[in-house]
């Protein structure tokens, strides 16, 4: 193993380096927002509040809590697929989901949370949300670099994950006034185009030298399949969380469902007639079935209707598992992209055309469908946008979807071109994927020792 | 291998053409109810509704997420057990439960959702719920059939059994009217009788040519065991995901609690008693310890007690962890039954004891325990039940038990009959329980040689 | 094997009489609170309840469920991580908090809950939420004497524990006025030296016999990594769970999610800088990951502000990491304390922090940042208590720390004393961490023999 994987003193640096910033930051910037402060009391009496339930900790935490499992234990585990890459997989997910949501907080609230009567962001569960989704987007780009990297450059991966992500969510949600409730364009579009732009700059030619390690063994593709049903399971909470109360989530909850449901047996489909003997491939069931997910993100707070969802879920279980037999192999040997967990077909595709069916879906909205009050507080016609017609609004949709674009692609070449110094720990093209290279890993051998059991 | 059971082209048709029937039957039929489309603004207002948080979302979606992991992480990984179908065993199951909960919307929305007025199915959450209840009956069903049986002919499975889960629940509750909150009858009797019937209709005589792989390894039963643990864990949402707002979800849920924990001191006791040595059977520990959480589906939430709790799980503890000492070789050996996870110990047995207890801790009900208001709220003795009186209440569970039993037994040894045709690529009697006959399963050896690590 | 590890009729005796006890005490003592019975329909008109979700069930249950899911797979599956104790790790952990929250619900319930018109003790869901917290201090025993010590001497440490806990705890609250939301004092530290003690009490001096088996296996280490991500996630809701309706489970989550992110980072920087070659240890990523939410315990409801916690979880996973590094050694060679799961590292030295912080928070409480109502109901300063003052509560919090202490260490003496008996069936020092000792456990060698795939 070549020396220069030694991580021991920039890997601690970058990590105290960086929790002392935020820190620092913290103290000077983060405050409890009104519902989350003592003051809630007063608050709840000036503002007629006339019970605690009404605090919005109790319209979103569960739906939290399901974002939350979906960071950390379903993308944590799908990426425990490979044989010997399952401790970098959870770990170094951990890792930059940990670093990555308190940056978030800052970031993002100083887009959107920032009290200017004190110069203080305010967070309360929300944000909280928030900065899980923003994490999001720096998984879902781990994902196309997974085993290819240093934890050291994964944490330089996230620093400027987040930063653009706050500042392309900003420009799409409030200068473009597009909608985006899952985060189809905002988190996936973005998210796996900047994992596969640095994945283009990290291009490793020999990279086959690893070859023997780059599958998965029965045991390893059952920790991953955890992974794919918390992922699966909660995908209506992640759609729904930040939508309006009452109808929005309802609705949110109810398209991401079928979607989904539908997606599952197209995977299936696609999976067993394009194999040999038509046998399933785990690979498509663990990644395919989460494509319906992706695709009605933007939708799912929209009159996408039940039969839409499932055509929308239908059309990327098709697409997605395609993607896998076809695309993946063809970007690999033809556009020098290595996408290790397949982003590609689960993220970039499929949010892609979630941002498409969000922008068809906001086009076709009209009074007779929503009612006039469910249109202003669907589409958020509101103050500057009053007077905005849904046919603009899919325009502005559009607009939004060329942002996550731009930001995923522009951005992962300018961090992938810093991650190419060679000071980052990376390991050589003979030890990816292996978890020895960052990992104490425990001596296997004993168990096979049948002289002991 | 028999060519038999390359399923290219049957499992590909199958799936497309269901889902193509289910996205046509929701463009007719489905529509968001008055809770999940954007007019709630209009209905609240019309209805002096004070709050979005009286939407009926925010009383059940967190028992909709945990039931939901109930379905695909509890009885998925429950079924990971056998050394090598665990591919099989969650694989099949999320196949069969996304297609099964589509078709349990209409079945059951036809039934009990239907808006005369224009002829659509209104879904909201408590609809999301019902489906995935339905869905469970073949879940269980599958448990029985677990590696003896093709996808194809599991699709086949979930379809019949989910029209006819819609019809004898639509039976039981409504023209019965039997209460059933947690499903003891509806769920686990048909579920379970569905399943042994179609087992029975099934029968391998030489299934022991498969028998090498009919036993677990050490890690797939630590699997099996996360399956286990978000059963009993989530059981309380189960039991009381669609009992009456307020007291009743309340006390649905300290029954179950109760009644598990109590379920699992007394299979310890019996697996420990009745092996040599008094060790610990994981298979017990694995199923019957949740056997409790069933035979208290239906009187969750009655006055059953939080000691009647107790003496329900104490009592199912024993006897169905017998039953998978001793019931489940009698049923094997002389019955022709082949019971792969024993639903016969864990969901037949508890299911049918779980019918009883509702109907004689229901005709015990009184006013002077439940309230005047209580009681009718509790037992739904409204409109043509007005004058319904526990006792009778009684009797009319008793009627609803029998209804699912007769169900369940019946339908299975139709769709059983139909299973048997040859033409479903199910598996021959030597690669039963055996994921290579439909899954690419990666090669296991490389990990053994030493010389790599 | 020695023929003293049989426990074929100790363990179903414990388990059956212990039960059925539970069963008479229940039903002489427990019945429903006012929440949980139908009469709630009439509670509600007479005390002007607008709705439903006003049941206190809608402000806590999705707490309680995270909670459950910490107790059940978080506690248990991080035991898994030995190579051939899995069973036992995850398995008894069931066992004893299946039958600890029976005992707790009585044991608080006489303390907390008990109704002086009628004698009986009334539970709703905040005594379910309390029950998990009273057998989180067993489970942290028991991850110090894991694979040390047999099931029925884990019956015997629950009982007495439960017991101490239900003791300590109401003088912690009740008498002496402490506050401790999420347990730092009275679970955290409490349990770890009622651990600690234990197993300084059956202190093994050829414990190494058994070292063959006290590692960890690759696959082991994964499953360990579910428990983790599952009590990191959902520490938030364990530290919510009990606080004020509204600002108080609001700041609370806030408070917990900072700390433990921030301690993510420094245990990696510290696992990385200690160790050879700068490779992360998982024992280190599994444990001291944890420790800021400990660390947060008492003050997670308190003004500890986003930067306090941050700061906290930084310290934490510092002093955890070192201290699996240097302290855990140690204490084995020069205390003869024996900690399998390091708990003096995760919960104990956490937990005493934990208390300290929340003595100096309480302390620095003042109306300018509470508030008056906002300081009133955070420390609850009424009744008796009305004219107490925040420096005051400082010391009453420091006084709750050394209780639990005294406790702790003091109970585990006398209960160790009671488990040197020679009547347990604890395991000889060479099948300590050996699941063959008290489980069947599955023949491994047949998926090794290649012919057969």
């Amino acid at each position: 193993m070549g020396a220069n994987t030694n991580v021991r003193f920039s890997l601690p640096a970058v990590c105290v380096v960086w929790q002392t910033a935020m820190i620092i930051l913290f103290g000077v910037f983060i405050r409890y927002d009104e519902e989350s402060d003592p003051h809630w009391l007063e608050h709840k009496k000036l503002n007629n509040i006339s019970s605690d339930i009404e605090n919005d900790f109790y319209f979103r935490y569960p739906s939290f809590q399901d974002v939350h499992v979906m960071i950390f234990v379903g993308f944590g585990f799908l990426m425990t697929f490979l044989k010997r890459y399952s401790f970098g997989g959870v770990g170094f997910n951990f890792l930059i989901a940990a670093f990555g949501l308190q940056w978030a907080l800052l970031m993002q609230g100083w887009f959107h949370s920032l009290d200017y009567t004190d110069g203080k962001i305010k967070i309360g569960i929300e944000n909280l949300i928030n900065a899980d989704f923003c994490v999001a987007g720096c998984l879902i780009a781990y994902g196309a670099l997974l085993g290819k990297v240093s934890p050291v450059q994964l944490m330089v991966l996230t620093l400027f994950g987040i930063t653009l992500f706050a500042v392309e969510e900003y420009i799409i949600l409030n200068l473009i006034h597009a909608r985006d409730a899952g985060g189809s364009m905002v988190i996936h579009t973005f998210g796996a185009y900047y994992g596969l732009s640095i994945s283009w700059m990290l291009y490793r030619p020999n990279l086959d030298q690893s070859s023997r390690l780059q599958g998965s063994v029965y045991h390893s593709d059952v920790f991953a399949t955890i992974g794919t049903l918390f992922l699966w399971m909660f995908w209506p909470s992640f759609n729904s969380a930040i939508t309006d109360h009452g109808d929005g989530q309802h609705r949110a909850v109810i398209n991401t469902y079928l979607a989904l449901a539908s997606t599952v047996l197209t995977t299936v489909a696609m999976s067993s007639l394009f194999q040999k003997h038509g046998k399933l491939d785990m690979v498509h069931v663990q990644n395919s079935t989460l494509a319906g997910g992706v695709a009605v993100g933007t939708a799912a707070e929209f009159m996408l209707m039940p039969y839409g969802s499932l055509i929308v879920g239908f059309c990327c279980g098709v697409i997605s598992t395609l993607g896998y037999i076809y695309i993946s192999p063809f970007l690999e040997k033809y556009m020098k992209v290595q996408d290790t967990c397949g982003v590609h077909n689960l993220h970039a595709m499929p949010g892609v055309i979630g941002g498409i069916v969000g922008a068809i879906t906001a086009a076709a909205a009209s009074e007779s469908v929503y009612g006039h009050e469910g249109l202003v507080k669907t589409f958020d016609f509101e103050g500057a946008f009053e007077k905005m017609e849904p046919t603009t609004q899919g325009g502005h949709q559009a607009g939004g979807l060329c942002v996550a674009l731009i930001f995923g692609i522009g951005g992962g070449m300018i961090v992938g071109a810093i991650l190419r110094l060679p000071i980052w720990g990376d390991p050589a093209d003979d030890n990816c994927f292996d978890d020895e290279t960052y990992w104490e890993v425990p001596e296997d051998e004993e168990i096979f020792d049948s002289s002991i059991y």
